[in-house]
Order: structure tokens, then sequence, then C-alpha cells
């Protein structure tokens, strides 16, 4: 049988990934895929530039467009990355009845609704593994492999740069802004970190996988989203001696009142197998209610694994390019008259434990006053410590404390009591923990 | 549209899981599927004994054939365990044009090929993904989420019983024989604990895992099969002790020589995370060549994470039951024709790293023997220590090594040289030990 004919959108890290993989094992692909898929056509921005793959086999073009309207190309592979023209040219693409696989998380969370619907209406695949957590089938799994389940909630450390800083941090007692700068100096991080850092990317991907796991529809405008520049070399050290890892993690649960979509630090069990997915890993943890907790680990960037998910994503439009499109799996997992709008809570409506630090005078009565505040507003101390770090005052000592679970506006609340206080110096350190049990 | 008519062989625990969960997630099973799935039919060996699944909806027999040709079913659900009868009845349904799910890994191990084969002639999908992991999605992330690696090796954790077993002996500091009867009284071991002990059942696992890995038949009598029966708790502590666990592992690589297929307790770098995999979980660690180490973790056993992978098995067939069987993904996820034999490595043509523990007389010369063995058949020792053990004689020391990596008969022809030494008492005790890098 011909080889399927498909058109690269980007030919940057892992558009020459992708076209390497689909060359070194274009055996093993169509033995599984049944036929050949091959580039016959990749637009760049400079074509002249000597590239990382072999692109002898491509029409090369600065035009997207003409990739596009390439009438060969039946499937078009968008690795350009962007919003704007990206989604453009994924739309044009679903307009002339072309299949489309992409690795764009930030298109597909802000503009999915929009391409899938036209999707659906045209009757054409859009694949989308690349875009959460690299190479970890993760869509799949879940959008397929626990189809008998419902999702009860997810959490992912699913942005590497912040896992790699947290883990460093951690490993070597170091602060935020001097791993920042190796990882910039590395390549882990962008010139502009805000992505990673404020938690942005994770939240795209998380909308992503909020999506497929609950049937709702693409909502990334309503995670709430805080960044990991705030966590302390300190809170790294005292969650350790507690027993906890300090993760950014991604987390998304469904109840009878709503939806949670939140990407922050949270404070994990150092026994769980999450807590110590280190450096730049991804890993996801999903709990059904059939299965019960189920993880999938692996690298979440990188141009060969993003590339595998690429080429998953391209064995599977291939070997269904024939097919029914009612035969095919939805591409959002549930049938699309079946993705219901739910409530999403708000941050202040969410139940989480905390972990608390705080600088207090130490003398009788001040402990008492805080636990009665906590008390008061129907908080609960799980644990306790208290510590003088060096270089402070004589008469002032750090108090930490992890709390049982509480709504945020109580935490809130609070915190802002004790942060009244005459004895307690300064703002009052809260970092949200989950037992992910 | 009309709900979907599935016929039940097998009403134990996994079966009543499948209708539990079928019942339950009926309305999010529906979503994603686009249609009900209903238990029209079911059979049991006694249909009188009261369940812990509503069985109301369904005609039962006892007679599965009943189930099989009902004309009214269209999927038939093999959950009876066993191989004859078993595969009867899926070659039976497959004969009527039925698709068949199973959970049964030791009918697709031993007559997979058979079954697959007279599936493709007939047309019908035979989905198996209960059968290996549990609950763990890993046969489609294997078939399909890297569908673009060539797979280079898989290690996994697939026997949830003998993982508890080793579990208990680390963290409790016990016997082999003291935790296998605990499992016994607790149900995670059989009254006859053969199967998981002698790692038959991961070997059943194994080479599923290994047929969809690399392209090859199920080779279900070329698995080398080692159990933990002769696991020394004092072995699991030393090795504890050098950083690294045992783990009963069943391992499949592929190289330019062959294959090799292999279930054996071994020693792994606890810093790696299929290490800290504890109690009954499974887990698969899979590399490929384009994504690099991928995991895949979660319950490996019980009723409703079996029912979770037969049920998203049925999704996966409901949803393409009008399809052309070209646009469907292959049985074994190769396309039939391009299923090759490999050679399989004889375990003596295996290459590992040791772990060696054994009694000498302590005193000067006599590491110098053996190291000298050690040398003159081409192993490099990578560790060393010694131990007094109490109890032992007082001239007497255990030795422990670990080696670097070797083909197994030369270690095989060093020990044979060790144990001949007048200065070694007893034999040899030999775990292989894997990087998993």
């Amino acid at each position: 049988m011909e080889p399927v004919k498909i058109g690269l959108l980007g030919l940057g890290t892992v558009g020459c990934g992708t076209a390497t993989v689909l060359e070194r094992n274009a055996s093993e692909i169509g033995r599984r895929a049944g036929r050949g898929i091959q580039i016959a056509a990749a637009s760049a921005r400079d074509i002249e530039r000597p590239r990382a793959c072999d692109t002898s086999g491509m029409r090369l073009t600065t035009e997207p467009t003409e990739v596009v309207d390439d009438p060969e190309v039946q499937v078009v592979v968008e690795l350009m990355g962007g919003e704007g023209l990206a989604r453009e040219m994924v739309l044009r693409a679903i307009e002339a009845g072309k299949h489309v696989v992409t690795a764009n998380k930030a298109m597909i969370a802000k503009h999915g609704n929009e391409i899938f619907a036209a999707a659906q209406a045209r009757g054409v695949m859009v694949a989308f593994e690349a875009a959460v957590a690299g190479g970890i089938p993760i869509i799949k799994a879940i959008r397929e492999g626990l189809a008998g389940n419902r999702i009860e909630w997810l959490a992912g450390i699913i942005n590497g740069t912040g896992n790699f800083i947290l883990t460093e941090m951690r490993d070597k007692g170091r602060d935020f802004a001097d791993v920042l700068g190796e990882a910039q100096r590395l390549g882990y991080a962008e010139a502009d970190p805000t992505f990673d850092v404020e938690g942005i990317d994770a939240a795209h991907k998380l909308t992503i996988l909020a999506a497929i796991s609950f049937g709702i529809p693409l909502r990334f405008d309503d995670v709430h989203c805080e960044g990991i520049g705030h966590i302390a070399r300190e809170d790294v050290a005292y969650a350790d001696e507690l027993g906890y890892r300090i993760k950014n993690i991604g987390f998304a649960r469904q109840n009878e009142d709503g939806v949670e979509l939140r990407v922050h630090p949270t404070l994990i069990p150092e026994k769980r197998l999450i807590a110590n997915v280190d450096g730049v890993m991804n890993a996801v943890l999903v709990r059904g209610d059939a299965v019960g907790p189920t993880l999938y680990y692996g690298p979440g960037a990188g141009a060969e694994p993003t590339a595998s998910a690429v080429v998953a994503d391209l064995v599977d439009v291939v070997r269904a390019l024939t097919s029914d499109p009612e035969n095919r799996v939805p591409h959002l997992a549930f049938q699309p008259d079946a993705i219901v709008e739910r409530p999403i809570l708000p941050i202040d409506a969410v139940e989480t434990a905390y972990y608390l630090r705080l600088q207090a005078v130490d003398r009788p009565g001040v402990l008492a006053e805080i636990t009665r505040i906590l008390g008061e507003e129907g908080i609960s101390i799980e644990a306790m410590m208290q510590k003088e770090p060096p270089g402070s005052a004589p008469d002032s000592a750090t108090v930490i404390m992890l709390t049982q679970r509480v709504v945020e506006r109580s935490m809130n609340r609070a915190i802002e009591r004790i942060e009244a206080l005459d004895t307690v110096a300064g703002n009052v350190t809260r970092i949200r923990m989950e037992t992910l049990g």
C-alpha cells in the first residue's frame, strides 16, 4: 500500500525529532500501522538553516499554508507552537478535510473547544497526545485505558522545568533563584521562565487532562494557578523533615459540587511513588473509581520523547484513515453531545490540608493564641514543630504546622487573624498539602 | 441507539466486578462509548449461589455454550479462567463471528497464536487488556501509545503475590515461608502458590508483553522462569545495605542476537521508581528508543481493577463494532503478516550483573583466590563486603559481591570453580541484577 503522506508545520526540536523517528523506525512503524508514513512537505521560518534531521525527501517552504493546501498531504502535523497562526493552520487543515496531529498544549487548552467542534463537523481526527507530558501516553491511558471508570481525581507533575528546580532545591539545599539561573544556562528553562515557573504551562496541560477525565469542555481560564517562585529552601527542608516533598502539582478533582482545577506547589507524602519523581521527569497519578490509583511516568519533553507521542498519534490516525467517524475514539474521550458544563469551584471553596510556617515571639501563651484561632475557624492541627533558625532574634521561633483538611476560605480568615497578632511577625507562609491516597 | 448485548462466561470475582462496574458507571461508559453495554446472559458453575453483583437482568445458565451461542450476544467476555474450556469457548465465539474480551493470561500466553489467527480469519476482535497487570492499561500503552518506538526492553513487577512477599520480607525482616503463610491466610496467595511464587503467572504476562513489544509470536515455553522461594531474608537485607531492592522481575529485551525472556528475582537500584513499588501493586517499566524510560503503575489484580480493564476493552470493541477490520488495531500490536519469529536466547547466553553470597574461611588469601577465579572468567567486581553473621563459625565469613555484567555461562563456570574451593563452604547464592537505566 502507498505510504500516507503527511505535512509538517515546524522543523524545530520536535519537528526534527519526528522526522528522525519516522525515518529510523520506518520498518517498525510500518509493521504496526500496516503502511508507511512519509513526510511529503514541511514548513519552517528559515528553510536554508541546517537541520538536525534529514529533510531531503520533503518539499520545504516558509509558507505553512502551502503545506496545509498541498493536495498530496493527508495529515497535517502542527509543531510550530504558539496560538495564533497554529490555530489558523489547524482550522484550515480541518476545513480542507485533513486530519491533524499536534503537540500544541496552549492551542488545545485555549482553542480546543472550537477546534474539536470544527473537526467533528468535518469528520476529521485531531490527535494531541504530545500536548501533555511528552512521551507518556497519558491521553490515551485516560481516554481509552480507563474508559470504564468514573475518574475521581488526577494529580500531575507536568512541568519538567518546575520539577527540576524543586528537586535541586531539595537535593542541594539551594535557593529558587539560584537553581532557576542554572536551569536557564542548561537550557531546561526559557530565558523568560514565566510559563514554567508560574504554572501556566502546567495549567494548559491540566485543562486538557481534566476535560478528557471528567467529560467537561476545556476551561483554561478557570484553572487556579500559582507559581513556585515563593517556595523558600527552608520550606523544602522542613517538609522533608516532616516526611513530605514539595512538588508543583496540577490537580483536578470532581465531586458533587463541581470540579477543582488548580496548579500550585503541594506537599505530598514522600512514600507516594509520585513524590519520588525527580528532575525533569513527568508523572500523572490518576484515580478511577474502579481501578483505584494508577501512575504514568516518563520524559515530559525533549525532541524524541515528544516525537514518540506524535508518531503514536500518526499511527492511530493512519489506521483509522478510511474508518467511519462514529467508529473513532471521540476527541475529548466523551461523545461530543455528552460533554457537559460543570461548575468550576473557586479556589476559596476548595478543601485541602495545609503546611503553615510563621515567625512568633517565643514566650508562653503565644502558641495557645494561634491554635485557638485555628480551632475557632474549624482547623485541626495534624503536626507541629518549632525551630530556632540561626540568625533569628533570640526570643523568636519559627513555628511549622500541618493542618487537616479545611475549606480555603476558613484558612484565609485564620491566617488573616494570625497575621494580625502582635506576637506574630510578618506573613504566614502557607502551602497546600494533598495525601494523594 | 440500542445497547450492545454481551455475554459473560464466569461470575466469579472478576465477572461480578465487571457486572458491578458496568452498572455503576453505565452513564459515564455510555457517554464515552456512544451507546450502552448490557449483560444479556452469563454462565456460572452454580447459578443458585448468591453473588456479590446484581444478576437480575441476565439470563443465567450453567452452560457456557448457551451464552456463546445466544443469538443476542454480540461480544463474549471470557472470565472463567483455565485453559481448556476457556479456549474452546473463545474459539467457538470467534467461529460464530462474535468479538471476545478476556482476562485470561494463561490462555492468551499459551493459545494466543491460534486464537488470534482464528480471529484474524473471521474478522473479529479479541481484546485482552485485563490479562496483564490488572487495571494498568499496559497493553494499550505499549501497543498504541508507544507505536513510534523500537521497544528495547521492559521490566515488570507483574505478580502481586510475589511482590507482597518480597516487600514483607524486606520491611519486617521475615522469612519467605513465614510471609507466604500469612499471604495465604490473607487470601493474597492461593492454597497452591506455585503459579505465583514459581514465576509462572508472571511468565504468562511477560509472554504477552514481549509479543506486543517486539512483534514476535507468543512464546510462553521459551520463558526462563525462576521462583522467589530461595531468596533468604539476609539476601534482602544485604541488598538493602548495598542500595538495592530484590524484586521478582519479568524481563524482556531484544538485541541483534535475539530476544531475552526471563522471570527471576532481581536486584534493582533503590533509586529507580520501580524499586519502590511495594505490596501487591504492579508496575511495568518500558524503554523505547525514542521515548526513553516510561513506567506504568497500579493495582495488578482484584475485582474492580481487573473489571476496569475488561470494560475499557469493551468500550474499544463496542466503538469499533461496525468498523472495517483493517481500521482496527492489530491484536498483537503488529500486523499479522509482520509478526516474525526471532531466536529466544537460552539463559546461559544472557548477560546480566550479579549479586553473589558465599561462606568462606576467614583467612588471608581466600578472597584473592575467589577474585582470581572471577577475573579469569572475565568477571569484574563492582562492590564487595564481608560480614560475620551471628552464629557462624568464628573463622568463617560471609562474602557478598556485586559483579559487572557478564554472560551467564561464564558466571556458571566461575561459580562451579569457587564452590570447588576447600576454603568455600556450601553453595554460592547468586541473584541476577539489572540497573534498569
